[in-house]
């Protein structure tokens, strides 16, 4: 297991974690100032300042980037089928105009909810073919221009309206069907805020191996968690065995770096973003 | 599959869903006055009005139990080891003294925040083996009185803090080890809130079978969800197929009550009893 106490050579920062604070390119500006290696960007916020920017920024830092959140979203009626396959292939193209080294899919839970105004449906079980079949399809594409697809499962929490995928085991299951042979185009992007709870979770990182393990995400889970989306904890503040699941996840081999991802309207997103990023950098060095 | 649409005789009413509005004794007048044939009451409403009280209100009105509710938080420290055996068994003589079928177990998390002030853990291993223990040893104690003990896996949400048990596979694991005769002493309480999201669910049902089967549970999951313990919805209000999760269970043989448990802080609890009673009849009729 790598050591991370004595430097953050191997955080990289979710730039969803400062977004309320400053827009992309001054994110970079800031990560450059701290020394932080890598990012991983939204669309989002890309689209605020363009692609080009956002691509020129990273290059004249040298910044790598650790994933590019995000693609998913596959459940939809008919009438919004293709809108969602184009948007989930301009999501592969941005990932590969930015040098990312995969794709996070988030892939959508309910179709009136996760892709709305598709009409409304109760029936996860079809949501969860049409996310198979939203992947499957986009994987023909993202293997073209050899971009990696990481499915991420969510928290179950999530299942209704973010991400019918909430097991590890699952976005596993995904992955064997629809890339049987290990190519590296499909695997998974591990993030504790969501695993951490599950008894196979151990099982599941031996299963996936090196071959699957295209990201792993860090934050911490709080008690008590006041908001179900927003209320995110710093590394450290909460309940997670990270440094445990981190060594599971290096035991298969997986050498990249620990992304910091969270979402605090209650508290990390009130402060300065200097400030951010200097806890992330301490607790990356005594939490992860 | 029983036919709920013409009368509520399967209905029973968690008291914990009005239990902001009455005390248990008012509870239980007011479903005897909505013909509410069952109830399954918990263990601090029965404590501010008295076990003898609660008791003969229940023979009073010739309600049947569905469940009793609840035993578990079985991580805690050393010191706190023995006053958790003791909480235990008298949840156990409680449950019978009530007449209850069975008496449900929510297991706890950590044992810091379960069994408070127990010290300080996050090994979340350690707190499932100390739950599997815990229930071995008060299994023991139930089968001399015959008190059934149904494990009753939570939503992941909960592992933290109030129940590291959270599929209805680890339960049926746990009851496998435990009472591999499949005896009736240990089965599970399956609550459509906790499991309606778990790609596992059928066939974890048609695993446990109808000896395992004790307790069912409605409710119903909303988007948004604004609170991660006290915004459960009325079923037909959100995105769970409850009816469909009836029948499967049903489909191996359960033909016992659909117990209503909703905890509402922000809606149902601030409506008048008999609002929340007539409603949850209705939802009984048309959606469970």
């Amino acid at each position: 297991m790598r050591d991370f106490s004595g430097d953050h050579a191997w955080l990289s920062l979710n730039t969803a974690t400062v977004r309320e604070q400053r827009d992309l390119l001054q994110i970079i500006e800031a990560c450059a100032r701290h020394e932080i290696r890598a990012i991983s960007p939204w669309r989002d916020q890309v689209a605020v300042v363009g692609l080009e920017a956002t691509a020129a920024a990273i290059r004249r830092h040298g910044l790598k980037l650790s994933g590019y959140c995000r693609g998913g979203m596959f459940p939809a009626d008919a009438e919004r089928r293709q809108e969602m396959r184009d948007d989930n292939r301009r999501a592969v193209d941005e990932a590969a105009a930015l040098g990312a080294p995969c794709l996070v899919l988030v892939v959508g839970g309910l179709p009136h909810l996760s892709r709305p105004p598709s009409a409304v449906s109760h029936d996860i079980a079809l949501a969860r073919s049409q996310v198979e079949d939203g992947i499957a399809e986009l994987l023909d594409y993202a293997r073209v221009v050899r971009m990696p697809l990481a499915i991420e499962p969510l928290h179950p929490m999530y299942a209704a309206d973010r991400a019918c995928v909430n097991t590890l085991a699952h976005a596993l299951d995904i992955c064997d069907r629809l890339d049987a042979e290990r190519s590296g185009a499909l695997g998974v992007a591990v993030d504790v805020y969501h695993v951490w709870w599950d008894p196979d979770l151990y099982a599941g990182i031996r299963r996936a191996g090196r071959d699957r393990l295209l990201a792993f995400h860090v934050c911490d889970w709080l008690v008590p968690t006041r908001d179900l989306l927003l209320d995110r904890g710093m590394m450290g503040d909460g309940v997670i065995e990270i440094r445990k699941i981190r060594a599971a996840v290096e035991a298969e081999g997986f050498a990249g770096f620990s992304e910091v991802e969270i979402f605090s309207e209650l508290d990390w997103w009130a402060r300065p973003i200097d400030e951010v990023l200097t806890t992330c950098i301490a607790r990356h060095k005594t939490a992860v």
